[in-house]
């Protein structure tokens, strides 16, 4: 997507350790207008999947699931990061290592908003080892549901976790992907 | 808003501790269309205001600051509940004590999104003790922005934050309130 490749290189700030901030657009400020622009590429992207539901990870990819599944007129569902009292005992849960804050969560999503019966599309901000990814991924197989996707915004292409789902016969797209990132700039992969 | 008082009676189930669950359109799943709806009511009850950004916290606020953002046509800001590393340290913050979770947790919001120039709308999925919005209020406060007015989805009329943060002047709207919650059922403070 051309126009986010020329908003991450207007906006983009590149930090010690591979950190990409986006955090005025993307993930803490958020321009809403882009953000739909953002939405309907996904559908674009994703227009001859069969989609009942988007599925997403709090708190981030929240915005990004909720402008998009206007475009695909269905719920969206976000997991959580904790117990939280409430929510209900009757729930599907994965580890998931965290990169950003060098620890581990628990992801839950009650049982009562997943079902064999779903076709899921997975919509989320960043995608670097692909932890999160694995989690949800594994929560939709504990439901019997069907993937039908992974959309992403930003792909750091120079980590493995697309290589990864790609290579398990995920359809990951990722609306850009930056195949290097250092100080004398960032250089997106070339894409169809 | 009739409509969001008929989806609490049909969805909302009352658990004990005064809590009131409505994850299967508000705050888990999410109605999409139905938040369309609220994001319209919330344009429609604050359209005398001059609002240049809507600030929400995460998690559950995302949502609907994202959709009802496109009715007001500006940015939002979402702020943190914890310091993460990918924040810069020119940070505003709040320690806010969390009913649900019984722990006190810091909300913070970088100082580059918020400036004395702003008019704030704060966009939040419930209103309780009022914890969390006195948060987002001393944080505008820091930065010598304006509050415009605070916009509710559902209120527990029954504590004390409403009343608190209109005693202190502040244009609290809430789509719905609830006067009382017992097994027997919820009673909605009458609204003009």
């Amino acid at each position: 997507m051309k126009a986010l490749e020329e908003r991450i290189l207007k906006d983009g700030q590149v930090r010690p350790g591979n950190i990409l901030k986006v955090d005025n657009f993307l993930n803490h400020q958020i321009d809403i207008q882009f953000m739909n622009e953002i939405g309907k590429e996904f559908k674009r992207v994703f227009a001859d999947k069969h989609v009942t539901k988007i599925m997403t990870i709090e708190a981030s990819g929240i915005a990004i699931a909720a402008i998009a599944a206007q475009y695909f007129e269905v719920p969206i569902v976000f997991a959580k990061k904790s117990q939280s009292i409430n929510l209900d005992g009757s729930l599907y849960s994965a580890k998931v290592p965290s990169f950003t804050h060098q620890t581990t969560y628990d992801v839950i999503l009650s049982k009562k908003f997943l079902s064999k019966d779903d076709h899921v599309l997975i919509l989320d901000d960043f995608l670097a080892n692909g932890c999160a990814a694995k989690g949800l991924i594994s929560i939709i197989e504990n439901a019997g549901a069907t993937l039908e996707g992974v959309g992403i915004v930003i792909e750091k292409g120079f980590q493995s976790g697309g290589k990864e789902l790609r290579d398990h016969g995920i359809d990951v797209r990722s609306l850009a992907i930056i195949e290097s990132m250092t100080d004398d700039g960032l250089v997106f992969r070339s894409q169809n």
